[in-house]
């Protein structure tokens, strides 16, 4: 599965030289994977109200073009890794109007208890996580296993 | 050079998990390098205002710790490696009270102009950033090319 | 005419008590004004291309009752006055699945030229945002004139 | 006791005018208000700790000049009332560069439990902050009763 959002660029979100302030895309990218837990049939709030944090342990971005205010933006998010603790998140940000790739990146979330101990995800949210893992896809005329997320991987 | 600069988390950083937001390393990231720029010499306000732009062309972070609100971090800033067009400055987060390492990463800063062109740094500031080039130290015990940056690199 | 928009608090505008930290409240009114204008044919975009800024003079903030994580938001805005030079916005911020007033605020509007300086809004802009003017109601058994908005205008 | 602090820009607070977007304000009063707590011999870490919110209930701002990216600013403040339930904290916001006042404004804030619920401020708090206390001077040539302030607590 690889789902997709859409959101607009704020006012405030735009630096000086008006584009998107590059931190802003980690909330951009969380607002993806809210959206893909919400399309499971769960939500990110009933997730941690069960006890169980999603810790983000690692992030990654890439900016390839600029974005500007009141820009409507596209996020694919897909989960293209799980373990029993860890699940692999990774984003594509385009700008549908013109087709124009923004940005992409990834985020390593760890299962941990409220305290932030590492925990095991829960059987039923990882066999549910598990049928819609999206690997991937090396890309054409690259090696597979030279990019960001593979190498961050070995 | 390895910078350091300090500063406090505010109370609108921090999440409902009474951590810092993960997003908001970038900006401590940026304070990072602005300092460390202005220790030079210079600031990146004149750098703006000479013509030249640095666009965050990539960035990443890891997670250790947490830290929480009010907490005085530090931020160690270096300039690992440095081309004709591009700058990749790596970043120490920690907690000075404690010692506990809380996050590290690397951002890589690419040379525009104001149109967003790629162009080459100016010989003058080159020159200067040369003569404080701080390669990554291979960590003990692990493959020196295995590691994120180094990676990144390749 | 009173504009509705909706938005869903993210993860990272809440603070550690687990409710929207108070100044992301101004995004949100920016949002609804946006939003608004973008209801009458235009956009604030297409505006500042025309060499108009509508700076913030003056902004104010009533906190009701607390809004949480991804908690669907409506945002109702108003033009309430409009002058040659000015235009005050009211925002009233609910939470549609109970009911429950967030928070009301108010943003005043000055019209400049690129350098900063006060200028007239244009007349075809202004005459179309007269015919949409909608005055603040007075509060049934309140003084009409001891709100805070009205008290502002005196 | 009028209490200051400073604070420098950071980029990702400056909007595409090249100014600091107004919902920062509110960030800088409260990075205002902990320093004035800290000078006390206090934190509000320290205060939540003890199970004491101190919750905004209302803001206002006045914007009175741009500031930019990289500008270092004076955050001076005022607890200037003070009520079982309530304190008034007042900001003016300087560059002391040039001496120009960038902003001004206020927020109250309300003792609340850890649920939230209004309580009285702890005698040993509130007798602590009751010597320090600066009313708002009138201004000149002003209807003492006129302002937004003055006029928010009839």
């Amino acid at each position: 599965m690889i789902h997709e959002t859409t959101l607009r660029v704020r006012y405030g979100e735009v630096d000086r030289m008006g584009v998107v302030y590059h931190a802003n895309y980690l909330p951009y990218f969380e607002q993806g994977r809210t959206e893909f837990l919400r399309a499971l049939g769960t939500t990110y709030r009933e997730v941690e109200a069960s006890g169980l944090l999603l810790v983000v342990a690692d992030a990654g971005l890439k900016f390839l073009r600029p974005a500007g205010y009141d820009d409507l933006l596209r996020v694919r998010t897909r989960l293209s890794e799980l373990s029993g603790v860890r699940m692999l998140f990774e984003y594509e940000v385009d700008r549908p109007l013109d087709g124009v790739r923004i940005a992409t990146g990834h985020t390593t979330l760890a299962a941990c208890d409220l305290d932030g101990r590492p925990i095991r995800l829960p059987d039923a949210l990882r066999e549910r996580l598990q049928t819609i893992v999206e690997p991937t896809a090396p890309k054409p005329g690259k090696n597979p296993v030279s990019g960001a997320v593979q190498g961050r991987a070995s």
